[in-house]
């Protein structure tokens, strides 16, 4: 046994150091006597692992003190839900942009909060995804309580490469599968909201970075446990945080700090995908991806072999190989490699290796 | 460095061999080539855990086949607010018993979504809570959806020593801090729900227990992520589950089962309350507990020295002695020891022999 190259979409790859720090002090953390699982989240210990995993978050993102920065629970899709009832009034207008499977889920979420119309969606008509839909292009109503996009769609692969602004705007982003990959301009948005389990930490946690002001707002009836402002007043401690994945995420923090940050990440991140999809369009249609050049994610990438007969014996190889978890959604079957910050450039040099000697083999 | 003794409310000790067995396997779960905390949540792997995992909490609490689990997100609070939303149509009528901080805390989650009155209170004029309101005084309306009570109260150290059993009514027990500490009837209860950092796992993940029957009420206009009955068709999968510690909760069920079950965990509790209880009412009023006899918990066990300037001397003692996390609320004051199921009965003979040592010093 020993660790493959995990190129899952999430739960996903973490960072080898932070798991081996996390199993050195997994039954006696710091002075305590306890696992850090095992210590009240209001004590001096887990605060300042509280504490320390926000300031260091802050520092990777360059977010600005006028917004606040939440350790939640319920994943990206229980945010989705709570973003209507903490920015909307009943009935309010909001806005929302589809560009795959997510997008189409946070409409879900949202709808029976508020009058939510879908302003822009890049769905084909076969159901697919393959682009996004530029800002430009976004049928904005006046006067919407916000604007909600998916930055990156780890399912079909597509992302929007640059964050849009758009002046007077409320902008929510579901940053889930994108965050700390590569710089971003926080203030740009009112709301960024991201499930763990991709670029963060383990699942069971999601960050909300929330603009002060928004918290001001009055939303609709709801109980304390929804309210955002209650979060923020009480340091995201209104019940019992989920203190391992807090503490988890927070040892991310500090790898990706020690990688140089978001900036060095990014010029990683940026080279493996290139590689990636070099290869894949250098095959000479044995492998294919059909998103638009404008819109290639950098954290997924999903491919086809040019004969589905070949789908099984490529995944068994790939296993064979120590390339793990490299099966497409089966929403659209296929292939996808997840290259978040945590999958090495050495994993992507030997997928790259493995696509080659594949189609040698089956070409 | 060692492992202390550990009275945490909760985030609470877990059982050592549990954590040892997680630090094994932390990088490398069976032959996945990752950890089980990067694997797909719909992988075999994870998908083996997540039912052993569930299979073994109904071996140990007997739950009936007309009952769902779910393993979610949210703590408790987070069940307490959509309690109405699954079980109540809008205003619908609810009854709350209320024997504690939780109790209480539970009302406020749920108010918004209902016409909630407080049937039944044991608050004491100074705001405390001693006793139990036995269910015979539960001034219950006719036709509710339900009624809620709060079988232990961590903070006052009040329990329901027995499951109520009202007949025509839906009960909801909140049993954060009591489940897997003796047997229960499932069949007494419409739902049962509990956070996972007492006797389950670490926080971050409830369970919930409920009556398929109940999943068909109509409830009350909500989101997906809201709606039990979605859950419960998706196996708790409806969106990315907590899954580090969902197979955390599957190794403590693992654990619970090697002991001999509930019925043999329960017997332990019992003596370890019993002993501590005796420490305290043979003291002499050096140490007491204000509790009513017929409501004393075997879970948490809040004392008061006889002179409060006593405390800091004691908490200091008790910690050089590898006592740990023994200061109580800051609500009521004083000293609690929490003793759940991964409190060995050693921990608690060194607590009585530190109680008696140390009044022989300051008595």
């Amino acid at each position: 046994m020993a660790r493959d190259f995990n190129f899952s979409a999430g739960p996903a790859a973490l960072p080898e150091p932070v798991l081996r720090r996390a199993q050195a002090e997994l039954l006696e953390f710091r002075d305590e006597g306890a696992s850090v699982m095992e210590i009240s989240h209001r004590g001096k210990a887990f605060i300042d692992v509280a504490e320390t995993a926000e300031r260091n978050l802050r520092a990777l993102l360059s977010i600005p003190d006028d917004y606040a920065v939440l350790f939640l629970q319920g994943g990206a899709t229980g945010q989705q839900a709570l973003l209507p009832l903490n920015l909307a009034g009943p009935g309010e207008a909001v806005d929302y942009v589809v560009t795959g499977h997510w997008g189409a889920k946070a409409v879900k979420e949202a709808e029976p909060y508020a009058d939510l119309k879908v302003v822009a969606s890049s769905k084909a008509e076969d159901g697919t995804y393959t682009d996004i839909v530029p800002v430009e292009e976004w049928q904005l109503r006046n006067g919407t309580a916000y604007v909600h996009y998916t930055p990156n769609e780890t399912i079909h692969g597509v992302e929007y490469l640059d964050q849009p602004h758009i002046p007077g705007a409320v902008l929510v982003g579901d940053m889930s599968s994108t965050i700390l990959s590569r710089p971003i301009d926080v203030s740009k948005f009112g709301v960024i909201y991201a499930g763990a389990q991709k670029n963060i930490g383990p699942s069971g946690i999601v960050v909300v970075i929330v603009r002060r002001d928004l918290l001001e707002r009055t939303g609709q009836t709801r109980p304390p446990i929804f309210n955002w402002k209650k979060h923020a007043e009480n340091d995201s401690m209104l019940n019992t945080p989920p203190t391992l994945a807090w503490y988890l995420s927070g040892l991310v923090f500090e790898w990706a700090l020690e990688q140089g940050g978001v900036a060095a990440l990014a010029k990683v991140n940026e080279k493996k995908a290139a590689d990636l999809y070099a290869a894949i369009d250098e095959s000479g249609g044995f492998y294919r991806n059909t998103v638009a050049k404008r819109a290639r994610s950098w954290m997924n990438v999903p491919f086809f072999l040019h004969d589905e007969a070949l789908d099984k014996p490529f995944l068994a190889g790939a296993e064979a190989a120590g390339l793990r978890a490299l099966k497409g959604h089966r929403a659209v079957g296929g292939m996808r490699a997840s290259i978040y910050n945590a999958v090495p450039a050495e994993a992507v040099s030997a997928l790259v290796a493995y696509l080659k000697d594949f189609q040698q083999r089956h070409g």
